[in-house]
């Protein structure tokens, strides 16, 4: 395992807008805050569930250095800093070594599909030789339902091989526990994280780092408290718990859903808003989802 | 019919590269200029083809500035601009607009999947908003093979209807005919461009304004001649040996061999660079594809 890799719960932080769709700045350092009171570990900001993919190059940029000048650890930021292309991806990840951050979350560039295996190791390669940093420590984010391109699993060898300092571990989003498993097993090495605290109790039990996970944005205690109490009884009741309130989640576009319940969680009607081309929850499903989550047990302030 | 929309044969011009990788523009303009005199009828650069998804922003922005200076007419311009992010795409569909292009050939966003309809109307509806000049010649480009995400046909009429004289077309890189048949019995008022050569004639037959296709780059000349003849008896005949050159090419991953055949015809080695994570054709299949070219009738210079 790389020195300081990343451990536990980590969330990707959504990502607030104003009435005019630009970030609320504010309300983001205001939510990382949160999250790190709540027990989160680690902070993925630009992920997925970030809408980091509908930010600007410009903003992702700027949006770091506000959350870090504002007095979140760097060390404890693990930032999306992969795009389609080469060079702003080395943007983007020099850009946050420079800041300090723990690691970068780097998704495979995902415009063209069909891409060989020796291919996206040249890119994984230019993109470790162009940031030529030593303190970088790169994280790859395995998620083939949305990117289409995944990581394939002897690349991981391949570039564990040619950058074992650097190389830290990879998020599996494939929502394929076969595929985790395979990954536990012949990558001891790296710090493995399944995109869900679904499969969080089975990862620790085969070793796994932890999860990365949408729904760490509104129930970061009750995931957190299975991965604190993994090796005691009450291991099984706690992620019993957390796969309920994800269940009630999942059940809706999750990045909307998330941003409805953060919405109640923070008192900031403004966090419902999501970029297009995503679309916020209708009212019906809304109210659904908030019946549906404080029924699993999630617990919210009243509205 | 949107005024001067673009009609004939577009090309998506391939982007060369020096060997560390950085764009080589001077022979990205030579390409441009043998393009227009070969009678290309517009240059659609950032394209697929182009990797424009490999480029970073800035290039993009620096690139076409650079095109435009070295006194290819903007008019004759139909740029890529469509990224995943709101914010991206609106800052290079305003700096095209600014340049005088006569269009810009628009991706959806396409990182998301799964996405609404209204969605993406919404998408586009703040884009045309956001660039907020009435010269904006939007071209949608459907590619679902790449993309993903697609141009739902529902969505062409709500932004024809909103955007009468900004909507001006659509590239249908499907290459499904009976879907291109729909949008051309559906959109007559809509520059449909089949998004290879391999429809062109059926496309023209049908009311299609030609074609904008990746071996345009390479037989630029072959597949005019179809454009210039339509009406004509040769027409079936020139079709024909249009088609057999693209299979030729087809036979290998697209961008790779049209470099590789661009080297040849300008005769500068460095045209068979592509960037990560697309790789250059191996030595045999591209000895294959040089033979297979010309016994389709493509006249190449000598090695």
């Amino acid at each position: 395992m790389v020195e300081g890799a990343f451990r536990g719960v980590l969330v990707p932080v959504a990502t607030p807008f104003r009435d005019d769709l630009s970030v609320d700045a504010d309300a983001l350092v205001g939510h990382c805050r949160w999250l790190l009171d709540q027990g989160a570990d680690g902070l993925a900001l630009f992920g997925t569930t970030s809408e980091a993919n509908s930010l600007g190059l410009d903003e992702r940029l700027t949006l770091l250095e506000v959350v870090v000048a504002a007095g979140i650890p760097p060390t404890r930021l693990l930032p999306g800093t992969g795009t389609c292309a080469l060079p702003d991806s080395v943007r983007l990840t020099a850009h946050a070594v420079g800041l300090g951050c723990g690691g970068v979350l780097m998704l495979p560039p995902f415009y063209y599909k069909g891409i060989a295996d020796d291919g996206l190791l040249g890119y994984f390669a230019e993109l470790v030789e162009r940031v030529g940093d030593a303190r970088l420590r790169l994280y790859l984010y395995h998620i083939p339902p949305i990117a289409q391109v995944g990581i394939p699993l002897g690349l991981l060898g391949q570039l564990a091989t040619r950058y074992p300092a650097t190389l830290a571990g990879i998020k599996d989003s494939s929502g394929d526990w076969e595929h985790t498993a395979r990954l536990l097993a012949e990558y001891p090495q790296l710090a493995i994280f399944p995109g869900s605290e679904a499969f969080l109790l089975d990862g620790l039990r085969h070793g796994g780092a932890g999860c990365i996970t949408a729904t760490g944005n509104v129930n970061p205690a009750g995931i957190r408290a299975v991965y604190s109490h993994w090796q005691e009884p009450a291991a099984d009741g706690l992620q019993a718990a957390a796969g309920a309130v994800r269940r009630a989640v999942q059940a809706h576009p999750v990045i909307a859903a998330v941003k409805l319940l953060l919405a109640r969680i923070h008192g900031d009607a403004g966090w419902r808003r999501v970029r297009p081309p995503l679309q916020p929850l209708a009212a019906a499903a809304g109210a659904e989802l908030l019946a549906a989550v404080q029924a699993a047990g999630l617990e919210l302030p009243a509205a």
